[in-house]
């Protein structure tokens, strides 16, 4: 994650991740969770903000959810009917469950199908948010697997290149394979030139947005470094941003994401399926069924190391992959707790009032 | 493709379709292929030609392909041999064969697998150059299927961001899936800035390169337009380029395109196994497995009609979904031939002189 968006230290309190959990867990149950989802939605948003996520993490989205609920446009107990299944596939119909409280079951058959056949795959449609995409991928590669994750998040923030009107949302992508001795290999993007949520975090800490980043509600990209405008003042481009400089790539990225999660789970193109019905589209590839996960990890440590030690050009200090900064971010996160912004803090207490929860952070 | 890509109007000669399938199928068995091969691997290259596909066609390929067999580096009749396989997958050795004479066997096994299962895969290690990448995901599509492929083409063009040395090639990755009315979305794209194939077009075609395209020896990118340096004059940056812009969405396609190729398929990441040692990955995906094709595909035909019928931004033209000009353009050059540069009919004639082959284009 780049510098801006990251808490300023002056602004930070450190939380424990167990009592983070703890406080979190039990606002998805007051909110009217069974015990087991809980379990798993909190560990999605946990796991973010370990992996210094902070974008989808407890910061910018359990007050959403909380006021998702209370407005009633989020079912709590979602009866999840699988439409069709195979022995590599199912589609799901998420019952406007979250995406946080579905996702991570999905994910798990995904794995059983492919412990059997090899190759399992799950669509969902009619989800809510599914969080962190990271973490679907991370699932299978405690299985030496693959795992593959997209999610179709609406159709009215991203425009097409050379487009005036939206028909996407940040529609992420994320991959991710083990490796033996080196942290995974754990990729994850917003198919837009950077998340709608980094957006909203940097009207928090006060930074401002790059060239290119945004355009306007025309379609005409905004080139000056400007404040982030509020959901409904601005448009997202496809990464790369001017075809020149490769915008229809992250535009063709978006539109896998709009087919294989919108189209495939049966929601529909993000543009027609509203706002609030995202679908999510997950994957898992068994490793041996091409070569032997050992001589597989091998190859992924020799891979990973040689970018990793690698030179770095005049004026950077060191080469990341995917996944590495994360995994380094984890280990001390997990040891030191995790750094919040003291509003963020507030907001947790203040919630434990009004919702009559017993516990005070940090 | 970008309008300087394109052959100039004065440089160009109109041939046949069939004359040139006719011309290059011969000079395949010339080079040795069995009639068989020589059909397919003719396909993978007209078939690039008739999409606009320059680039990847017979004016910048078949010499090289020639100069190859003739050095005795590429085998004509190589005995592909399977090291693994499943009801879902398949892993070869292409034994120095080229890749547009293997990867479409690949394809075809991918798709019987998944018209039997639902979902095929195939890892091709050791094979040489696989030509234009739409062309696999076009054969899924005519099944009904979503097609993938992704090839690592070695690893001496591309840095990682903040890099100094090369670890990629230019990995390029296809996706396809099929519409109803609409022409269908046929995505293919290197990760690089652009394809390595593209650069020495524009050394034919006189024109430049744009700021950020390309880095010096050192991994500094280079920000002026310049005309295109030599193989071994430049090395290539990710899509996005900087940091700012996306570049790392690149960089981790880029190494997602390592993996799934190189490593899964036991020819190793690209670094190590050398230039002249490429890898592909296929995979076909059967659409009834989520949702019955028709539905599919009229969900296909509304995302892809509101992307080409909406208003485009101030200063452009249209709107484009990726495949969609290369149908229009199929359409015509099926029509009125394909416009070869001059300089390319002249080295068909000269080389059906020195081969002794009973043609003269057009």
């Amino acid at each position: 994650m780049l510098k801006r968006f990251l808490v300023p230290e002056k602004d930070q309190v450190l939380v424990t991740e167990a009592a983070a959990r703890s406080a979190t867990q039990s606002i998805f149950e007051k909110m009217g969770m069974s015990e087991e989802d809980a379990v798993i939605a909190t560990d999605v948003l946990i796991t973010s903000d370990l992996r210094g996520c902070e974008s989808h993490g407890v910061s910018n989205m359990l007050r959403n959810y909380v006021a998702m609920y209370q407005a009633d446009r989020m079912n709590p107990r979602p009866e999840v009917k699988t439409l069709r299944e195979t022995p590599v596939s199912a589609t799901w119909d998420a019952d406007t469950g979250l995406g946080i409280q579905v996702g991570p079951k999905a994910m798990k058959l995904a794995i059983e199908k492919a412990e059997t056949t090899g190759i399992g795959a799950v669509a969902i449609q009619n989800c809510g948010h599914v969080g962190m995409l990271a973490y679907y991928p991370l699932m299978a590669l405690q299985h030496d697997m693959i795992g593959i994750c997209m999610v179709s998040a609406g159709g009215r923030l991203q425009v097409p290149v050379f487009g005036s009107e939206t028909v996407f949302g940040t529609h992420p992508i994320a991959w991710g394979a083990p490796a033996d001795k080196q942290p995974p290999f754990v990729f994850d993007v917003a198919t837009t030139q950077v998340a709608a949520n980094k957006l909203m975090l940097t009207r928090r800490i006060g930074s401002q947005l790059e060239p290119g980043w945004i355009t306007d509600l025309e379609g005409n990209p905004i080139m000056d470094p400007v404040d982030s405008p509020n959901y409904g003042g601005f448009y997202m481009l496809p990464f790369g941003g001017t075809r020149e400089n490769g915008g229809h790539k992250g535009y063709g990225f978006a539109t896998i994401v709009d087919i294989m999660s919108g189209i495939l789970s049966g929601n529909g193109p993000g543009f027609l399926a509203g706002d609030n019905k995202h679908s999510q589209f997950v994957m898992a590839i068994k490793i041996d069924l091409f070569l032997d996960a050992v001589d597989f990890k091998s190859d992924m440590d020799k891979l990973l190391e040689r970018l990793s030690t690698m030179k770095p050009a005049a004026g950077h200090e060191r080469v990341y992959y995917a996944g590495l900064i994360e995994h380094e971010e984890t280990i001390k996160r997990k040891r030191d707790g995790i750094p919040y912004h003291r509003e963020v803090v507030e907001w947790f207490n203040t919630a434990a009032g009004e919702l009559e929860l017993n516990f005070s952070l940090p």
